[in-house]
């Protein structure tokens, strides 16, 4: 099928999506690069990393391997991958590639992006959840004070999306990545959003997730073809990340992904928002499906003083008021600033309200 | 004076020269930030911070200071910085104010194009040297294998130039930000050549050194608006600086400025250039007024080996062969590839003319 084409300020890369596109690497770097750095973790490796070095085939060539998860976002692996590509004598015709999920894409983009004040990098995800982060440049890493706190916006030159390796994700990922596909349906298409809902998750086949893949970039990509740094429209990509973000860090990365987190944030923003804008908004449905696909939406035991006070230091804030996503209607998003009283009752209010169902 | 304006891919700013508009820090503050961090370091921040911080007199304005010193431009003060920036609840309508000299003005870039993926910056120069690193937009830190080797393109919002702050400079600091002069003229201008070595640095007055500056930051304005990312002619910017850097980072940053090292390199490429193009350059003219101005001359107990060593691991490196900024004639600038033994050969050579004179 076609390739799905982005404009970026500064270029304009294609998404490839396929069974097996990994075999074809070469192909995709058009540019004659000096040398490439393959950048991903131990489990990906050992799984792909062969496919990518076999299909390079160039001297100038080299693998660095990160440890699995979240804390390799961190400015001590940043500085070690720098380490690594000096070494390896990377100069500034060289090639990074970020071959793996979310983690490895913001950890080697960020790199490529202050490498010799930038070089070019491709990205080669590996998860569902990283459909999301690969198409639009945003690149981070994690501060101990909050996520993504140190990043850029830098596009990649390509990315190259082989769903054979989807298959090796446990469900967890799946639910993981759903949440984001969700999510961009909330934001712009209904029939999408319906389409989703229909879709079992323990079952699926490599067609339907190619076409929800593709759909859902899509979307992405038109989002952050008309606001590139996140002035305007690119925010709505956050809904359901307020509370998101804030599980994530509260419950500690590992013990749930960023997907059920953003799950649960998803059914948040649709709570405040029927409140809100006294609307009705598809919160039974997407529970349901939540629900029968397993996603661990108990927050029983959850410490919400805490929670509010990750919100309110979550990096969108504008001018000391919280800014959240919410929607007027399937596919209208907006933005809205709550101070700490009204996001605090509208916490307390969801967390009754999901115990109890 | 009229400001000048240069135009970058993102957005045009303006440098402001003149005496005392540090006190006029606000009138330039054109836009509304949520709060303001100022950046500066020890010496710099006794002699001025305060006129900063009581200009701009709003309540989110802070100060950060950091160590004196090319040590400062490391991965452990660009994370605290960070710190500092989250810490004080900076967001991404928040605005960095680099005050200082080459190395605040790099830091505190540095930090401002990553903080949040980027937010506002404004260089506030206190050095001659800093009239070429304050415009363009490169910033970056050091990697302890290698000066500059992590960092960004990302321009300044403004720059504001108060040349009173450049009374109380040391003679070694004139002498280290008039080889960046002498540089930019023998790029693109003879006749602003001719008129630097009419300049006697010992009894400068600020009349000609604010033209002197005028005059250098409108060349470098002109080739960075050609090539913002140093894909062609921004590359001549670095004439001097193969041997330069390497003289730095083989005799210790604080032993020699940058500044003078640079001027050494100047004369090192006339070297190299007059040898390979069979033409006549002002070698002797340059010498004479480096020796008049007190600039450190004396190689003669430098390891030749080590300092070639040190310029092939130079990020400037394209597929392994050292390119070098040469001139055919004054303003002529070229980029000549060079291999190790004749770079070799044209630094034993240079080094024993040096010697002699």
């Amino acid at each position: 099928m076609d390739d799905i084409i982005v404009k970026s300020s500064s270029h304009s890369y294609a998404i490839t999506i396929g069974e097996n596109v990994r075999f074809l690497v070469d192909n995709y770097v058009t540019k004659k690069y000096s040398s490439i750095l393959v950048v991903s973790d131990k489990t990906v490796a050992d799984l792909y990393a062969n496919d990518i070095m076999n299909s390079l085939k160039g001297e100038n060539t080299f693998l660095s391997i990160v440890p699995v998860g979240e804390q390799s976002k961190d400015i001590r692996l940043f500085y070690q991958l720098h380490t690594e590509a000096i070494n390896h004598g990377l100069d500034r015709q060289s090639l990074i590639i970020a071959l793996g999920g979310g983690v490895i894409g913001d950890l080697a983009g960020f790199v490529a992006s202050t490498y010799m004040r930038g070089i070019d990098y491709i990205q080669l995800p590996t998860t569902i959840l990283a459909h999301d982060s690969s198409v639009g440049g945003k690149v981070a890493i994690n501060h101990e004070l909050g996520k993504n706190l140190i990043g850029s916006f830098y596009p990649p030159k390509a990315v190259i999306y082989d769903t054979q390796t989807l298959q090796t994700l446990s469900e967890k990922e799946v639910r993981s990545g759903y949440a984001e596909l969700i999510k961009e349906a909330l934001i712009a298409d209904g029939a999408f959003l319906n389409s989703l809902l229909e879709t079992d998750l323990f079952s699926l086949s490599t067609k339907e997730l190619e076409e929800h893949l593709r759909t859902g970039i899509k979307i992405k990509a038109t989002i952050v073809e008309e606001d590139e740094k996140e002035a305007g429209n690119r925010k709505y990509l956050n809904l359901g990340h307020t509370l998101g973000h804030a599980l994530e860090t509260e419950l500690g990365y590992g013990t749930i992904t960023h997907g059920e987190a953003v799950a649960i944030g998803l059914l948040f923003s649709i709570h405040v928002s029927e409140l809100m804008y006294a609307t009705k908004l598809p919160y039974n449905p997407l529970l349901k499906w939540f629900k029968k696909n397993h996603y661990p939406l108990d927050l029983r035991n959850i410490d919400e003083k805490s929670l509010l006070n990750i919100m309110k230091s979550d990096k969108k804030i504008m001018n000391k008021m919280i800014q959240m996503v919410l929607l007027k209607d399937t596919g209208q998003p907006t933005i809205q600033e709550l101070d700490d009283e009204d996001l605090h009752s509208y916490l307390k209010s969801f967390i009754t309200k999901l115990s109890s169902e």
